[in-house]
């Protein structure tokens, strides 16, 4: 029986790891400083003009992704298989949030860990529960990916985000950065505080009074010695913001109805309300929207929310590429 | 840090676009006129030569199509599938007709469109509501093939439907076609019915008094000055038919159950019927059936409708290679 | 309009078929004699060597395979997703246990087989009942490979078992294989005694009185001659077993949960229990587990139930190369 391959002929490149992440998990945004953003900055800027070029290369084929989705996000599963497939790549897609059988067989996510590792060459995981990419990331021989965890962290999304400000603004210092919404729960806004105060920017904290930003963020912010202020109305900064980061405003939040009709217009993003911000500034939002940006305000050039889209998808590659040792 | 890609090397094909279908949508059949059917036919001709010769083909190595079904449809999901990774392209797989998240959380289908169309270089969309295919070409900056929203458009099944024909039979012209079942509801006979106008056929439909074909398709065909007879039993056009075009009577659609058992028998199709039959004809159906077409009919020769399943592939070949530029 | 392919540079080379398995179904281990298990396990190690080397290569490009899960089985479906993909292979990915549209119009299976053969190359699947993987064999045109069908078969989770003792302990022959657990229910025991029957092998059953091996697979290994003993305590064989092959004794499977509470801890595997096995051995299981075996046991070289994981991505490998004519 003849072999299959000559495997003198198949020749696997050295890696690169020019950024240092090869093997290594991205599990949160502590990881990173302004050098390693950087160079991920670099390489996802390389992404963008592959993209635009050529749609795609073979620089990960071979390769394989395991996308293990234990909650549905059709965007952020979408981001990651595309970001795979355009470096040539192969995706496991376990993404749509079904009940797997082996987690209804009552399988643990360490076992299920270790039993995708076998397959894949990287786990990208989203899960409902706090830690649970730590937890994954300990028993994993290959990279995890958090794609987010509960109320923990998401740190791709603050990576896409602080790469959205630099790019459509051109740098991250002098910035008055304003983040409006839910800033309680919201996992997008305390991930991308916390990157943000490796750079020169002012913060303004905009939400209801019973949705304001934890007092463990709140305290880093201040540690950090960063220009801070808080307010419960979009109005209140719209002149000045550099950046509008929009987040929603559930009404499950409010235990009195009354309370949140009263204050929910305070954060909602109108046509009229950017006539009154600057020229040169971006309106920003993680996505899905319901209503709390008006559709309106999408053909005003400052809407920077599908564009930020996109950015996802090149900071995904940049890492992608990172992690397996290809960049 | 040195460039992972050069650029220069990256050579992109200039687009072919000989159909003239580059970067447009595919919503309805309306758009197709005989001249580009038969361009699309051509193309689809190539496409099952290469897949008879080789299975598979880079030409669209790089591209990414989403595919977006709100209702599961494994038939034409996977056609589409299928018909993109032979041409050496990738699929963001969202179509297991799962509660997606964004929707779940309300995102609009414009706001899902326009989140794709970052990843993706062309969406096809599966969507319950007549109208959505529209209003997702509305929105995308990409191509948006419609693969069926609600009681509203499915070209290309009338496109396969059509194809099918041709390849059977030879020609598209002297044909006497029959449609039979739920002509009231059914999306496809009314697609296909509209494209067969562009030729020179006689058309005999097929069904109970209480599912004839709409007045507004009626009235296309009457225009057209096209030789048309109604009835109510496929016994009636049995001896003569060169395509008969079998769709579902579904017992839902009666209000008198009565009724249904009384005319039900009219329009399935038995060996010893098909015995009354041309010798040269073939007996279609869009699938999945259930019970209208006998099993034992399957390995008649002139029992076309797995040979029209594989022609969908094809088709949606040459669409996706026309609407990507490459062909 | 010029071609888009140029048919005579479209070279497909001549089918290898060394295995002789081209074009043939994969529906049970009754299949598989020592030679053809022989030839599979030298391309399994082989399709070893190159991932570890490469990852990737193009063997199967342009080739799909449609995978049709009617059940869940993340581990499988995975497992056979990553092999088509690390050949260079698509796959119509219609595996996450879902109710597909077709299904729950009524078509039947025989119906959905003869559609996906029209897209794909060959078909893997999964349902609940026994005899669906036969049954789609008689229908298809291409090669199903059936990934367990109920109570029935799972041809290549046995394969897989068997590549692992052989790999793991150097031979076949002369080992100790005791099977723990469910041996009444458990499928993946049933085939893996069959295939163990080619060898000299000795046998030890280890079982409650209720989940004792059935009397088919039993007349069976007396038939051949195999050295056998019963049990109903792992600790009578832990001493002397080369391999230990647990599975899960469910509770649900006793009428008086007292006898369950007696008897469940004679099937549990513990470091304390492992501690007199012998030096050179092995833990197995087909996964998941649910308490069956500790987690301290993991850290132990003898516990091969993960390697084992792996060496199903090999063998379906092997399988899916052989039969599309490539091994």
């Amino acid at each position: 029986m003849n072999p299959l391959f000559n495997l003198e002929e198949l020749d696997r490149k050295t890696a690169v790891d020019t950024i240092g992440l090869t093997g290594k998990n991205i599990l949160s945004v502590d990881q990173f400083d302004t050098e390693l953003i950087s160079k991920i900055f670099d390489r996802a800027r390389e992404m963008r003009a592959m993209v635009n070029t050529v749609g795609g290369v073979d620089l990960l084929k071979g390769r394989v992704l395991a996308a293990l989705f234990y909650e549905p996000s059709t965007r952020t599963s979408s981001s990651f298989i595309a970001a795979m497939e355009r470096l040539g790549g192969s995706v496991i897609p376990i993404t749509q949030g079904v009940k797997f059988s082996s987690v209804s067989k009552g399988e643990t996510l360490a076992d299920t860990v270790r039993t995708l590792e076998q397959y894949a060459d990287a786990i990208v995981l989203r899960h409902p529960q706090v830690g649970a990419a730590n937890l994954a990331g300990d028993y994993a021989h290959i990279p995890v990916l958090n794609a987010g965890d509960g109320a923990g962290e998401h740190p791709t999304q603050a990576l896409l985000d602080l790469f959205t400000i630099r790019e459509e603004l051109g740098t991250l210092n002098g910035l008055k950065v304003a983040m409006i919404g839910d800033l309680k729960n919201g996992r997008t806004v305390h991930s991308l505080t916390k990157l943000l105060l490796h750079y020169n920017v002012s913060l303004r904290f905009v939400s209801p009074e019973i949705l304001r930003m934890p007092l463990k963020i709140m305290n880093k912010v201040i540690d950090a010695g960063v220009n801070i202020r808080e307010t419960h109305d979009v109005a209140d900064v719209i002149e000045n913001a550099d950046v509008l980061y929009v987040t929603r405003v559930q009404k499950e939040r409010f235990g009195d109805l009354a309370q949140y009709e009263e204050v929910k217009d305070h954060y909602v993003i109108t046509s009229e309300l950017i006539e009154r911000a600057k020229e040169k500034m971006i309106i920003m939002h993680p996505l899905p929207r319901v209503g709390e940006i008006h559709y309106a305000v999408d053909n005003d050039p400052r809407a920077a929310y599908f564009r930020q889209v996109k950015n996802g998808m090149y900071i995904r590659m940049a890492l992608l590429a990172a992690v397996l040792g290809e960049a």
